[in-house]
């Protein structure tokens, strides 16, 4: 079914609050087997509204409207509606009661306006707002369903998971089932290169979503049957494990930081980050998931050669020899953190995050990660420049997501 | 000047990543004195693009379209807009040379279709992209303006602050000034009702904007002459200090780490970190500032008690008597991290940022925060849960706001 989702509010178009409920709704509607065709925002104007709705009735099965069913004269959605569905609005008895009860709750003198919100498109099914005053409403006209909602998104989210998505549920029978593959390693045209006799497929539809030394790979199939979309899936998968498998550090896992707490905890194996250049991130994204102080318990971050001596044991030998940013350095740091953690795995980062070097050898984006577990420590040589400004928080970034699935790789192969 | 926004990405339509660059757009648009009247988002399909662009050109004098300028095959955007504007794609030969030392510099072999990116439509101004390989481009159509960016969020505002702006402001005659003045430990409603007798200014247009325990109010000016819109803004900083002041935690300065790494530099203070609850978040943000070497150089994550015994020098019996969320523990981590770094300025925190809490006297959400300098150490209790789901981001960056905020007033005032 193909859908449209209308956002209405002055508040989004003069960008005070990011629009929420359009994700909401397409995750939503895209896990339900709806196709997505327009997210349209407007102001609270009822032309722009009425060009808006008219446009969207012409090309879609399904418009989901979101705001303007507020009690204020701005708030028009319901009026635009119906004018365009030439429909009546009528007082529905129970929504009205339900502003009387939400008012003499909360203590507060109920002002005419508060009615407004009890008006209804005639023929509407109602959804009743169980976190504030307007009544959400789906219209059946012409083989084609309309749906209001109101904008909060607390009123919202709840309205759809109480009521809505049974609605909805009810217009299809078909399911969709979907999968994350997520790479490190490997730069989106490249993957696109790899996959690219598959990547025009209908379904399963493939997806290629890239951030900060990251990939995507999201996998969605269509079909009335749970089995028919996971069988859909998995082929695909196959192939793709074929194709890339070394870049994989996971699948339908958050993040990286979540890849690394699972394996470790899976394993029982305790973790320890000795940070230099990468100052805190590895540790702060570890600590971000519930669960990792069964996996990880001490972070250091030293910042000077002074701290790495005195807490992690770096040699003054091998500071004043190789200097800091050195893979002798980056070994000592993560046996360091280990011992001092009494941890199975200790990580290590020493680098030139920039913007500047001090060092003419040693240009921004060099940077060491030491990987050290009981049996031996490895250090890698990572350069993670392409000479540009402000690629500070990139090369912290991409160093923590390589420290992370090393120490994951580490915990596997031990 | 009417403009929409058209963001282009089937990851937006399926509800996949949060549609930011829209939000940006308009917040910065709006404060160049540019109405948005619609947001437009379509997945990567031509004909989809096509209606949406002659749509928007019929109704708008400004169009800017995010996405769609990669190297894969199902990145149109630029072609979709030439092909609707009747004119030819040609190869600039300085995005060319940019793309090869994009790939020389990051040690990765070139496949034929990044050269895609080279391609810009003829007669255009170029954008050249200093965060990837997409360059951005605007046109002038019949007294339209058409502008194309990168979706990838980092290259977009990148390109927006050093060329885009710049484009803009000279469509308009007017010169346009801006002021952020960020404010944290108050309430947005608040903020709103404190200023609503100045909220619906034209000129100087105020803003508010909030994120995650932050509020920055800014504040817009436009006339012929620079010194009118100091003047005009001037008034209004005035009014909002006189109101706000304890709140003000900087002006125009990016962000709270930022502000406290400035602080501490110019008193040529030395801050040190002890972090449980908040596990390296504080000591990342400190050392995502540039300069920050000159004035932070150790931060311990402590995620267990034997490891504040064992590095901060937490007293055994505090721990057991108090347990490690408490204001006895806190004090001593900010007391021994300032000791063991030799700091001027020791933060701590520990608390439950949850999901779940061990203990039924300590709810999810309570932390403590530690500030300890020469003088005195100050411990702050802070009850930062709402009783919702998934608050532990949440509650570990507003405890290291707070300790941050914290820590730059102790410096003010030592």
């Amino acid at each position: 079914m193909n859908s449209e989702i209308i956002t209405i509010g002055t508040e989004l178009l003069v960008g005070n609050i990011l629009n929420t409920n359009a994700k909401y709704l397409s995750e939503e509607l895209t896990t339900l087997g709806f196709n997505i065709s327009k997210h349209t925002t407007i102001d609270d104007n009822a032309y722009n509204l009425e060009t808006a709705f008219k446009d969207a009735l012409l090309k879609n099965d399904l418009i989901i409207l979101t705001g303007g069913l507020g009690p204020t004269k701005d708030d028009l959605t319901k009026e635009t509606v119906a004018k365009a569905l030439c429909k009546n609005l009528i007082e529905d008895t129970q929504a009205r009661e339900k502003i009387n009860a939400y008012f003499q709750a909360k203590q507060i003198e109920i002002t005419p306006n508060n009615y407004k919100q009890s008006l209804v498109i005639e023929g509407s099914t109602i959804f009743y707002n169980n976190k504030g005053t307007a009544p959400g409403m789906a219209i059946k006209y012409n083989n084609k369903y309309i749906i209001l909602l109101p904008g909060p998104p607390k009123e919202l989210i709840t309205m759809f998971e109480k009521d809505v998505k049974k609605y909805l549920l009810q217009l299809t029978n078909q399911i969709i089932l979907s999968k994350d593959i997520h790479l490190f390693g490997i730069e989106e045209a490249k993957v696109d290169q790899i996959l690219s006799d598959i990547l025009s497929n209908a379904n399963p539809y493939i997806g290629i979503y890239s951030k900060t030394g990251e990939i995507t790979i999201r996998i969605a199939a269509y079909a009335s049957h749970k089995d028919t979309c996971e069988h859909l899936i998995n082929n695909i998968l196959d192939i793709i494990k074929t194709r890339l498998n070394e870049f994989i550090y996971g699948i339908d896992i958050s993040s990286m930081q979540n890849a690394l707490v699972k394996t470790a905890i899976k394993s029982n194996k305790k973790i320890a980050v000795a940070e230099s250049c990468t100052g805190g991130l590895i540790a702060s994204e570890i600590v971000s998931i519930s669960g990792s102080s069964n996996c990880f318990n001490c972070g250091i971050v030293c910042y000077s050669n002074e701290m790495k001596e005195q807490i992690l044991g770096v040699e003054k030998e091998t500071l004043s020899q190789f200097s800091a940013v050195s893979p002798q350095v980056a070994k000592q740091m993560a046996q360091g953190v280990r011992k001092i953690a009494k941890a199975d795995i200790g990580i290590s980062t020493t680098g030139i995050a920039g913007p500047t070097s001090q060092d003419d050898n040693k240009p921004v984006g060099l940077v060491y990660v030491g990987i050290s577990t009981s049996k031996n420590t490895s250090v890698y040589k990572l350069l993670l420049s392409n000479g540009q400004p402000n690629e500070r928080q990139k090369i912290r970034k991409i160093s923590a997501l390589f420290a992370m699935n090393e120490a994951r790789k580490a915990i596997l192969n031990n």
